[in-house]
């Protein structure tokens, strides 16, 4: 289909609607969809066709418009349900842990489950940055209030790792919660699965971040922790 | 002139041509360069019109033709220029150290030189981002010569490092340049001049790379030693 499709650039695609009927609505819904997220990010808001869109989801043109009402109503979906998806997924991922989990735990694990879902909706990913001044002001609305939503998690996290004591003082917590995912989101630019796997990567960007702002900086660990485990 | 531009989001047109008669060719050249970065950035390469880009430069249209042949030529320029003056920055301040330097000391030196200059250059590095698989591939060629040849530089700092044993072993050196690269490069999309300094930017970047990848992390000490100078 696409040469970042081809090489398994959206597991997701895969593992999520393969176990079911792919010829439901809902299917073929999300298919255009993902067609649509990959045009975007390609061709950019000015050169998007609905008709490239069709042919990359093999339906015809005007199916598109029994889903959306418009172009720019699939654009908008596109630029917000990436960020949307990802908060929905880091969040229940934080709500999983054990109360008592430290704050620093807290962010390790917002980082996996960041970096994993950025990676499984790259094409989203890079619609949303590479058109974020490309798209009129309306089709930015949603997409706006679920980063602030986001950024509102994150920030939380740093927040309350600072308190905690385990994270540098002298670093600004906004600074640091800005470079981490800088950090995790570039990765959906240059990650190669032929190179390297999720889980290593995933593994060097926890060890990469705790370093990155750990007050009292200690060998890390959490590959050993993971190896007993 | 643009939000960007008058918020002192590109110092380095400031800086380096205040000096000088700002009305020769060579000032109207960069002139028009630099509106060319801002609207490739904003408006993506299908909706780049040199009309915009003249109104931005203040000058007629018909004077870009006087420096680029064609439309495609200035956005070919814009597209590999904004890298390829950060990697001889960069290069530049590497140089500029005495030959005992250590590997982390190179390092942490490069990432200061490719923060500001990424900071100064930012509508060149979000042209250059966001239209990587928008332009025709033609148009890409010298860009990604250049990236080539600055990844290698990159690559040459996190292989000293390695071998220099202040790099922690479980970490994939590749992994950690393209980590340190996206948090960096992340800034130019999120740096807000009115809220903190590049400075305190710079500072915080530094202390965020060394703790990320050293072996035996310790507390850092780099604004100390700053403070002393």
């Amino acid at each position: 289909m696409t040469r970042r499709w081809a090489n398994g650039g959206t597991p997701a695609a895969r593992r999520e609607e393969t176990p079911v009927v792919e010829s439901g609505p809902e299917q073929t819904r999300r298919r255009i969809r993902d067609a649509a997220a990959h045009v975007l990010s390609v061709k950019g808001y000015a050169g998007f066709r609905v008709t490239a869109v069709a042919a990359i989801a093999e339906v015809q043109a005007p199916a598109i418009y029994y889903y959306w009402a418009s172009r720019d109503e699939l654009i908008e979906e596109v630029m917000w349900v990436g960020t949307a998806a990802t908060r929905d997924h880091t969040a229940a991922a934080l709500d999983a842990l054990p109360s008592d989990t430290s704050a620093m735990d807290r962010l390790i694990a917002a980082v996996e489950a960041h970096l994993r879902h950025v990676l499984e909706m790259s094409d989203y990913s890079r619609a949303a940055i590479r058109n974020a001044d490309q798209v009129p002001p309306s089709i930015r609305k949603r997409q706006i209030r679920e980063e602030n939503l986001y950024g509102e998690l994150w920030r939380r996290l740093l927040y309350d790792l600072n308190r905690s004591g385990d994270m540098r003082v002298e670093l600004d917590p906004y600074h640091a919660q800005m470079l981490i995912l800088g950090a995790l989101n570039w990765c959906s630019e240059w990650w190669d699965p032929r190179r390297s796997s999720v889980d290593t990567l995933v593994a060097d960007a926890q060890s990469f971040v705790r370093g990155s702002i750990i007050a009292f900086p200690q060998p890390d660990r959490s590959r050993r922790r993971r190896a007993q485990a």
